[in-house]
C-alpha cells in the first residue's frame, strides 16, 4: 500500500454521534409529526453530522466518471463490444449519455477520466486523461492488474476526489462506464462476501443465458486460479477488479477523509465502495445508496457494507444515473432540515405542548 | 351528479397505445441496454402517451393544497387540536412547512385551498378561499357531508385543476392538510376496497394505541351507520370522506379531462385518487404514484387503482411532500428520453447491428 493511500485512511473519523443528537434535536422542532419525513429526516442528520453543521450545504453536486475496459472480455462475457467503452467515453463528452441528462435536472457537473480504456480515444475536449494502461488483463488467465497498476489506479481517485472537494463540491457520485465490468464487479462481490458466484452474477447490459452460464464459469475459474484474500481488499482488486473500481474506491476514501457525501450508484460502484470500506470501514458512514439495482450482486453489496438504497426503479445503466437521483433527494432532505418552520416559529400546536402556543 | 362534473368524467379519455409504441420506439434508439433505465422508462413512455408527443415537457409543476377540517375529530381520533388545521396554511403560505421546502428544490409551485377549514383564518394573502362550510360533520352520527357541499367541494376542484391547466402547468400534485382526515381516507378505503377496517387503519400523525383502538371503532360505527355504497364513489365521499377529499378527486378528474400528469402524494391524497377511479377508471391512467406511506390503507388503495409507487422512504407527511419529489424523477425521466443521444448519433456500437456504426 502506497504512502498516500495509507495517509488517506488513518485521516478518515467515525461519525460524532453528539452532531446526530444535535440533528435529532432539531428535527423535532420542525412543524410535522415526529418522524413524518422518514428517510429523508435520516438522509438530513446525517449530512448534519457528516458537515458538523446545522446549516449544511449540499448545493454542489459533481459525479465522477471512470471509464475503464476489461481484458476479460475476450471470454465472451458482455453482449457489446469493448469499442463502445471508448464511443461512450466521447458521448458523454458531448453530453448525450444518460448520466448527463439526469445530471442537467439535478444540476450536478460531470467529470469523465480514462483510467483505463483500451481503444485509442484521441484529443478529447474535456476529458481527464489518467489512462494507467489500455485495459486490465483477462483474469480467466492471469491476474487483472499488477500491484503497481492498483496503486496508480488508486491514486488517481485520491486524485480526482481531492480535486472535486478543492472545487466546494459537496456531494460526490460514483458514475462508471466498461464493458465487461460486471463481470468484474461480479468477481469482488463473491470474493468480498463469500457467496457463491452464480448468486451475485446477473445480466449486465443484457447476457442471454448462454453468456451468463459462460460469465460465471469464467469468474468461478478466476477466483479459483487467483485465490484472492476476502480480508484484503487491495488483493481482490489486483486479481479480479478493474481500473474504474479502483478510481472509485480512491474516490470514496478520497471524499470520506474530506468528510464529504458520498453517493454510489449501481452495482459496479458499490462494488467499488465495498472495496474502500474493506479497507476503511469508517468510510462507510460517509456513503449514501442511490438505488438498488436488479443485478442480484448488488444487495449482497448492499447489506455487506450496511446500506439501505433510497430508490428502487430497476435501473441497471450504471454511468452514475442513479447518484444523480439521489443527489435531488438528498437536497429535498436537506432543505426540510434547513428551511420548515419550527412550531414555536410558525404559532403552530405542538401536542406536546398545546399551551404553549396561540391558537 | 352536478352537470360540470358529467360533463368532465365524459371528457377523459383512456390511452392511445399507438402513442405508448412509439416512445418504446425511440426508448430502443437511445444509447443505453434495452431497459436499462428501468421506471424511468416507463414514465416517460407514459408522459408521451398522455402529451401525445415525443417531446413531451414537464418543465411547469404545480401542488394544489386544500386544507379542511373533520367533525370526526370529537371523537378524539387524532393527536392535535383542529386547530392546527389552519395554523398549518398560515405556515404553507408564509413557506415554512414541508411541503414549502420540498417544492422549492422541486422547483414547484404551491398553492393552498381552504376548502372547509373550521378556524377562523382571516385575510391572508395568497389563500384561495373557497369555503364550502367550516369542516365536514361528525361521520360518527351523520353523513360527513350533504350532497350539494359534496357537490361544491369537487367543484372547487374542477376549478383548481383547470386553473392549473389555463396556468400551463404540466404536472399537477396532490396536497392536503386536515386534522382528522386520516379518519376519513381509512373510512374511504375501507368503504371502496371492502377491507376491514382494522386493516386499513394507522396511527395518521401519531396516534397512540388507545387512540388506535378507538379510531377503528369510530370508522366501524360509521360504515355500519350510514352503509356507503362501494361502487358509488360520491355516496361514499358523502358519507366518510372529507372536503380535502373532494377537492382532490375534481383536480384528478380535471387533470386527466386535460390530458395532464396528475401525481399522487401519500395515504389522504390517494384516497381521493381512487374516489376519482372509482368515479372514472379511464383517470387512473393519468395517475402517478408518487410514494408508498407506512399506512396500511395506502397499499390497498394503490392495489386498487393499479399503481406501484416510485418511492418507499416512510414518509407519512402528506401536503404534497412526496409529489414533489415524484415531479423530480418524473423531470429526469422525460430528460433521459428526449436528451440522450441515439446509437446512430453518437456514433456508439449497439449490439443488435453492430455493422451499422463506426467502430
Amino acid at each position: 500500500m502506497f504512502a498516500d493511500l495509507e495517509h488517506v485512511l488513518r485521516q478518515i473519523e467515525p461519525l460524532d454521534a453528539e452532531w446526530a443528537r444535535r440533528a435529532e434535536t432539531r428535527q423535532a422542532l420542525l412543524t410535522k409529526p415526529p418522524g413524518s419525513l422518514g428517510r429523508l429526516e435520516e438522509l438530513a442528520n446525517r449530512v448534519v453530522t457528516i458537515q458538523r453543521s446545522l446549516t449544511p450545504t449540499v448545493e454542489r453536486a459533481r459525479i465522477v466518471v471512470f471509464a475503464a475496459d476489461h481484458g476479460v472480455t475476450a471470454e465472451g462475457v458482455a453482449p457489446y463490444p469493448s469499442a463502445v467503452t471508448g464511443q461512450m467515453v466521447a458521448n458523454f463528452l458531448a453530453g448525450g449519455a444518460g448520466v448527463n441528462a439526469l445530471a442537467r435536472i439535478a444540476r450536478a457537473e460531470v467529470q469523465v477520466v480514462d483510467i483505463g480504456v483500451a481503444s485509442d480515444l484521441g484529443h478529447v475536449a474535456g476529458l481527464h486523461q489518467r489512462r494507467v494502461t489500455a485495459g486490465t488483463r483477462n483474469m480467466a488467465r492471469e491476474p487483472a492488474m499488477t500491484r503497481e497498476q492498483a496503486d496508480a489506479a488508486i491514486a488517481v481517485g485520491l486524485e480526482m476526489g481531492r480535486e472535486a472537494i478543492a472545487a466546494g463540491v459537496d456531494m460526490i457520485g460514483l458514475g462508471e462506464m466498461g464493458i465487461g465490468n460486471s463481470t468484474a464487479a461480479s468477481a469482488v462481490t463473491a470474493a468480498l462476501t463469500g457467496l457463491p458466484v452464480a448468486s451475485v452474477t446477473g445480466r449486465g447490459t443484457g447476457a442471454d443465458d448462454v453468456m451468463l452460464a459462460r460469465k460465471i464459469s469464467v469468474i468461478e475459474q478466476a477466483l479459483q486460479r487467483h485465490r484472492p484474500d476476502p480480508a484484503d481488499a487491495f488483493d481482490v482488486l489486483v486479481k479480479v477488479g478493474g481500473f474504474e473500481l479502483a478510481g472509485l474506491a480512491g474516490v470514496v476514501l478520497a471524499g470520506a477523509a474530506g468528510r464529504k457525501v458520498v453517493v454510489t450508484d449501481g452495482f459496479i460502484a458499490t462494488a467499488a465502495a465495498a472495496l474502500a470500506v474493506r479497507m476503511c470501514p469508517a468510510a462507510g458512514e460517509y456513503l449514501f445508496a442511490a438505488h438498488r439495482s436488479p443485478e442480484p450482486g448488488h444487495t449482497a453489496l448492499l447489506t455487506m457494507i450496511g446500506q439501505e438504497p433510497l430508490l428502487d426503479l430497476r435501473m441497471r445503466l450504471g454511468e452514475g444515473t442513479g447518484a444523480a437521483l439521489a443527489f435531488m433527494l438528498i437536497r429535498a432532505a436537506v432543505a426540510a432540515f434547513t428551511e420548515m418552520a419550527t412550531f414555536a416559529s410558525a404559532g403552530v400546536s405542538n401536542r406536546a405542548d398545546p399551551s404553549d402556543v396561540p391558537v
